[in-house]
């Protein structure tokens, strides 16, 4: 029989924020009441959308009313911290997307208050979702890999590649110091850690701003899409591109390549690891579903099974040979963190969900990356 | 603003029903109110899990309930006729699993009722949701291929591969006459015809037994599954790998080549299109959101952007350079199937789902198939 | 120590003839000592630029000299069958372009008059050359892959795909009544017995004429290269594609398909092999250096490696991880040819070239294919 | 007309030293008169099976021969500059393997003496000589990927990944203080100075010795091959692994990974150029003869075309659709410094040869990313 159904609030009405509600709704674990938005207009056409029954410009309807359980934060980076802290105060489990905050002291203040109150606090590393980042993870802690040599990998993205292109994401004051590291090297890093098992203690950086200055429109632009309308030339102090080193716990030494501006690279994301017996290696463009295993004498491509899925409160997964994909990822990694709240133990390599730890740890990466950008040197995780 | 939620009732819980359960729902369009299963432990447990409000095995509750708009038949391929005919009685509009009938008669005069009822009646074949499927016949229709020459192809499988593997889809009673071509064959039939805008005027076919005996499961066996305990030997007469040959109304030529016993191969569907200006290459398993496109001085790869996404009610399109799979096709076969229901004309490529008509073509051409790997001749659809 | 090194004379001055010079060369078994050639000024201008000693255009020049061991027919099809007898009766060993006559008949006198004179006779049918060929074969011959079920693929080009595309070949008086299956096809057949060990017992062909009038340069034009100058409108009477369906002498099936005027496709040769066990393909353009071998639990890439080499006198293979191509293929099919002329034994799966039988087959192959699509029923082999 | 055949001396006896036998010969330009080997019986059986006229274990016999005008230095990487510098001071042309000599001082040495002696001087990039290679340099050069925004890439390799694996390479006193960088960094650095046209101005390395101790073999081993028979226990001093971190003269950021420990990948180097209006990727073991091209709306495929083929005095380029591999780029590395010394203008992208200066700049590269790896700190290539 299935678990009390949970109901959730989800805070934004941006691209991610509807991805949130369908996920919600395809673990079987939750459905949503409310969706939060600055702007009534948008909130409300929002909810009528995606049917879900409420919207609101107040945060405090969602935290105040004791039949939602869990709260999404998918607004702007800047307000992350906030209003996940008012909703851990307010009793609410609440999952936020990544950057969990602007640094890592506000991000320990979210990690701290959820231990207090006993409260589940997700972050939305959505690659973990994929079944064969899972597989990679598994192949790493059984002895597959062997001990991690060398990790090597990256995130290019082509949507900011043209100076005309402008998002909220371009402005540090509601972004954070950060950008290519922050947006798309934290899932990266992440990503990394997960499936290696491994910690960064050091890391060595470079970052450039390859498009100094952009046109931005006076009106807003939602994310992924062309802007309309006057602009005004603006300056930009976040980075454009960026190219990690790591030294890692174990020994082993790593490499990631971050960019926003790599024209025909979409969500490029790679990971390889090359250990003492294999080395393996996963594509998000070319093939989520495969896993490249080489060996000295051969290589293996591992492809997704049913066996590789997460245990969701619905349909069978879908047949060897197709994908579920990126919203089937994020469905993934939300399933976990809802059955956690209602106390079910997900068996397999999918008990866990990515925590507020792995949301701080992202920040204090991101935090050292730009110190050493700046330093010419190796900095400490501390 | 969202149009009525309309409400579905689904008859079946083997592996498909729950994925059109959720594929209902994803579109926005509509919810399923009960699940209809032969056996009552299943379909209440199937309607639990997928929190389906009602479950039956009175196909009579979901015929006679007047709140409920829709049915879809997921039931096994012999039942498709009598389901589909009641339903359209009843008033309701039906979206059938393929093959919607085991003989091309049973289908026309399904689509006789439909129209007669003026229901809408759709057949789900799912490939005609992926985005670059859409892409693919809008780059014939627009010229840029040329006229069509040479179409070539295939839907291999391997999960019927070993003697051991059982499953109702062997048993001709059941399932009816033919096997490969019905089941993965029907699917690519109507990729081909759906993409090229051609008609198949006569085909060759060679079709082959590879396992004459199989081991028949005492119990019964979910698609996809292994068996357990204690089988019986029984003789197989439907084919396990066919070869057919096609003439095209335009002149052109096609080729198809379907097995369920070639090991290692999933869902491997392909689709070649070549003509005077252009080839245009498809392949589910190496990748559905990229489309080959071959011309005399270059090749381009062309791949899923937001504007090839459907019009669903939900959350905008995954971003470029993430898939959203075979889950997302199939709601966006249903999506124009609801919309048409509800009376909204959707723009662009998407404006139809795949009707009777199309359900019937693909029986016309197994039946002719089957003719002539009896006869070693050219056969005519007729 | 190295064995006597043979003197060779090759005839023609066309696209191949300059790629046996080289070939011979890298063999280490052999030298080229004269060009024969039709046209004075060609045969000497191809000599000097390949460094060949002698041009001449008498064919009696080479047939008449002592020291040369060896005749490479490379000359227009319609010559092949009266060269070869010629110097066959001179004693001299032959190596002869594909197809190796313009009927089985022909074939089967070249054949036998070599055995007669106890001479060797071998057809160029290169792609047996590419390791990864070899190592199919034995995967067939380990049983790696089990009874064969299923095989496929195809070889299509594109360099004829314009009307204004022409070459001798389209010439049925000069190339023979068939085009697409003489001249990739029998390529294809040739493939697929010598990997499979199979043979084809019945065909089924449908062709098509997709281009049936083309612009005919008044000057010459060479293989693959474009017409300048003239032309004059000609009706074309040979196939530029065909759909081939088979009975395989073990009980599996095969099909193929053949064109020339598919754009985008360069020499897009692929075979596909499927076993009770597993599943092998092969693909020339996408990487002949890789093997994909797939069974029911997981897929293995085999890549090229140096114990794949052929035992040539010359450097040891190019490391792993790199490829030695085309060139190498047709180098490493001459070496065993060179290699019996001496007397040496190879070792391993290279202890044979493609040989005049190989050559007949492939012949009777198209006669029975020409006959089918004719009479649109099954032909046998005979 | 043919130009004058030119005479090579080849030094060395190891595995490359075959190679560049058979690719002089396949240029046209040159044949090899003379094997030097330090040890007879290797020289004599090296000569016999290449079939070169003579043998000898003194260079002074190839440096004192008026016939020879080519030396080809292919023995160990210490003795390049002694072996270099004799043999220009005896007027011959040189073209020695990488790295060029064991520093930079060494090589500025040799390039000035070649200088003064106004002879050719080329180094073995054999990279370079791939098709797509040219064409990607091409791109760049005529504005197709617009101002370089980021690099990147590595070279991989499998063959030192057990501590059982072991060559003279490892050997930091016969081939120098660095290794992987220096084997195979060196080619990665001048592919990439040579496509980008970029100048790396200062780099930042970390490096590390994933195998600190490995079993020597008494007996010689030959590169790329196991080693047979006792062995005893060496501690390693040149690293398996390194990452660096480069700035561009044009303000660009670049990044390559190095590997010979990285299981399953044999000869794995990539390179991607992003820039301001598309990228281009090439890959070697995935496919040499393409070239990926993105842009922001669409990504190409470029293929190896006839067009792209080095203007050797041999066989015209094998047809579009296979691939001439690794021997054929050494030939057409060869190509244009015999066509130098011959005086023959090349045209289009294949007029020059890697020259000393290139070989140069890779040594003063891996000296900087020594030091850098040993400071931690950005340092300058001066």
């Amino acid at each position: 029989m299935s678990t009390r159904l949970l109901r959730a609030a989800v805070v934004g009405t941006g691209f991610i924020a509807p991805h949130h509600v369908e996920a919600i709704r395809r673990t079987g674990y939750g459905d949503v009441s409310l969706i939060v938005g600055s702007d009534r207009e948008r909130a409300v056409s929002c909810a009528e959308r995606l049917r879900v029954p409420r919207a609101t410009t107040e945060l405090g309807e969602a935290l105040g009313d004791p039949s939602i359980d869990v709260i999404h934060v998918c607004s702007r980076n800047g307000t992350h911290e906030s209003i996940t802290l008012a909703a851990l105060e307010a009793g609410k489990h609440v999952l936020v997307e990544k950057p969990m905050a602007l640094d890592p002291d506000g991000a320990a203040r979210m990690a701290a208050l959820a231990t207090e109150k006993r409260l589940q606090l997700g972050v939305a590393f959505t690659y973990r979702g994929y079944p064969m980042i899972r597989r990679a993870r598994s192949l790493v802690r059984d002895g597959s890999i062997g001990a991690v040599r060398l990790v090597q990998g990256g995130y290019l993205q082509d949507w900011l590649s043209e100076p005309t292109d402008y998002n909220w994401r371009v402005d540090s004051i509601e972004a954070g110091r950060s950008r290519a590291m922050a947006d798309v090297g934290s899932h990266w890093f992440d990503l990394m850690e997960f499936v290696t098992d491994e910690r960064v203690m050091e890391v060595f950086a470079e970052t450039r701003t390859a498009i100094p200055s952009r046109q931005r429109p006076l009106n807003d632009v939602a994310t992924y899409e062309a802007a309309i309308g006057p602009t005004t030339q603006i300056a930009v102090d976040t980075e454009d591109e960026a190219i990690i080193v790591m030294r890692l716990a174990s020994g082993g030494i790593a490499s990631c390549v971050l960019t926003q501006v790599s024209p025909g690279r979409k969500n490029h994301v790679t990971l390889e690891v090359s250990g003492s017996v294999s080395t393996l290696a996963w594509n998000l463009e070319d093939g989520p579903d495969r896993l490249w295993l080489g060996k000295r004498n051969r290589a293996e491509i591992l492809q997704r099974a049913a066996s590789d899925a997460a245990p969701i409160l619905g349909p069978d997964p879908a047949p060897d040979g197709v994908s579920e994909g990126w919203t089937g990822a994020m469905r993934d990694v939300l399933a976990p963190f809802y059955a956690a709240i209602v106390g079910v133990v997900l068996p397999g390599a999918i008990t866990s969900y990515p925590t507020a730890e792995a949301g701080c740890r992202a920040l204090v990466f991101v935090e050292a990356a730009l110190a050493s950008a700046s330093s010419g040197r190796w900095e400490s995780l501390g």
